[in-house]
């Protein structure tokens, strides 16, 4: 009987890929994953089968993941960031659950995006925050949107993954116009797009002018709460120190 | 003029150290930080002044950390898991703007302790959650608790950071009684104690009888949301596929 890894790879740059994950893909036969995280681990996947799959096609990928394991193999399945965070992870234990499988799984956990877009702006997130996905594939908008407002109320930092894509561009409308009954127009907004790999750029501006900034699907979005500042260009959350 | 590293070393098994936090302490001159993640980076520290500090001193330490810098030293500030997330990332940069002190800070992310742990337990984080820490230290508790009360209300996962410590027992009571405001007695709870390091553990229980099993600083509490399945032993979340 095989083995499934499910392994974040973290945000991209091979210096932030933990051990564990380089180890994971090492002792695996078989590599699945989306064609840009694999592009990502190239360097450790010489001489193993390596099957890219196509976007949205996650429980595919992780029947697959199990029929090779029940066949013997060791796979990893690699996620970008943490496996646990909109990644591989949940969707993989239930398919082993569904299908009674009796394969091992073993998460590895990884740097996920808000921690690699939080550094690079400074330190948004030194207080209490929300994680919330602006993706209404698989979730109700309506349960989104009353997510939004409640993290806009209790003050939380809040950040965003899937803030927008080709297909999906009012969302983050939206979002910004439920915040905006809750926040000042003032509020500091970053953005981060491809944070810690190739192409990272990233922009500190305010909850007004933020639909000012390009937004895509390779983009972190922080929001800040009240006491949010942009301090010499980094944008941070104090915790309360007496200084 | 020198620079300061504010390093995430992950949740402390070297496995998960990324090689930018190794790098950035190999090449500090001057390590700094709290004994027990000293302990966890000795490998590394050969050869260099290390310099332990106790807990509770953060603005010492970050004012040391300025101070070595703009003598000439590269400064490395070490964090357990991620420095932005309740670590030294935010204190520093408000310490060197304080001082309009002209020092580079360079932010390293790392594994944070909610992905560590959601890795040993499932997948209890598919979903939007919300990050709390119960530490009224710095933080007014009736924010807390206003917090604790919207992110039930949302149906957010819930992590809770320092849920307690031996002079803080009954904010964690307290957080139960809310979120049973919100919650079933059911709701799977995941519980994990040194999560990726020497001497894990773990349980899986219920928001009823959560606080039948040890809590203390170095654990992590995973609340699930209405949807949170326990299945093989493993926390879930489900995202919502159909299988
Ligand atoms: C399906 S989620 C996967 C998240 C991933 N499992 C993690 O933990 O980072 C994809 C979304 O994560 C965010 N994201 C992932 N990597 C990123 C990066 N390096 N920079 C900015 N955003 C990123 C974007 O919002 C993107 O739309
Ligand atoms: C001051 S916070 C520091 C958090 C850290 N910067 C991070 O990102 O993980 C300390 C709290 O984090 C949690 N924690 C840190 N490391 C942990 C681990 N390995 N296992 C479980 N909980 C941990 C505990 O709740 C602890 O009380």
């Amino acid at each position: 009987m095989g083995k499934v890894f499910v392994i974040g790879i973290g945000p991209g740059e091979e210096n932030y890929m933990t051990p564990a994950a380089k180890e994971g893909i090492i002792s695996s036969d078989i590599i699945i994953g989306y064609k840009t995280y694999i592009d990502l681990i190239r360097p450790f996947t010489e001489g193993k089968k390596v099957i890219d799959s196509g976007m949205k096609k996650e429980i595919e990928r992780c029947n697959l993941a199990v029929d090779l394991a029940e066949a013997g193999s060791t796979v990893a399945l690699v996620s970008s960031g943490d496996p646990g965070i909109y990644g591989m992870a949940g969707a993989l234990l239930e398919v082993k659950h569904e299908r009674k499988s009796p394969i091992e799984i073993e998460v590895i956990p990884g740097v996920t995006a808000v921690s690699a877009a939080a550094a690079v702006l400074g330190a948004p997130l030194m207080h209490d925050f929300a994680v919330i996905s602006l993706s209404d594939l698989l979730t109700d908008w309506e349960v989104i949107k009353k997510r939004l407002a409640l993290a806009g109320e209790g003050d939380f930092v809040i950040a965003l993954y899937n803030p927008k894509s080709k297909g999906r561009v009012t969302q983050i409308e939206e979002a910004r116009s439920i915040l905006l009954q809750h926040r000042k127009n003032s509020t500091p907004v970053g953005i981060v797009r491809n944070a810690k790999r190739q192409g990272e750029e990233m922009t500190i501006t305010t909850l007004e002018e933020m639909l000012l900034h390009p937004i895509d699907m390779f983009t972190m979005v922080i929001i800040g709460n009240s006491n949010t500042l942009v301090q010499d260009g980094k944008m941070i959350t104090p915790r309360g120190y007496h200084l």
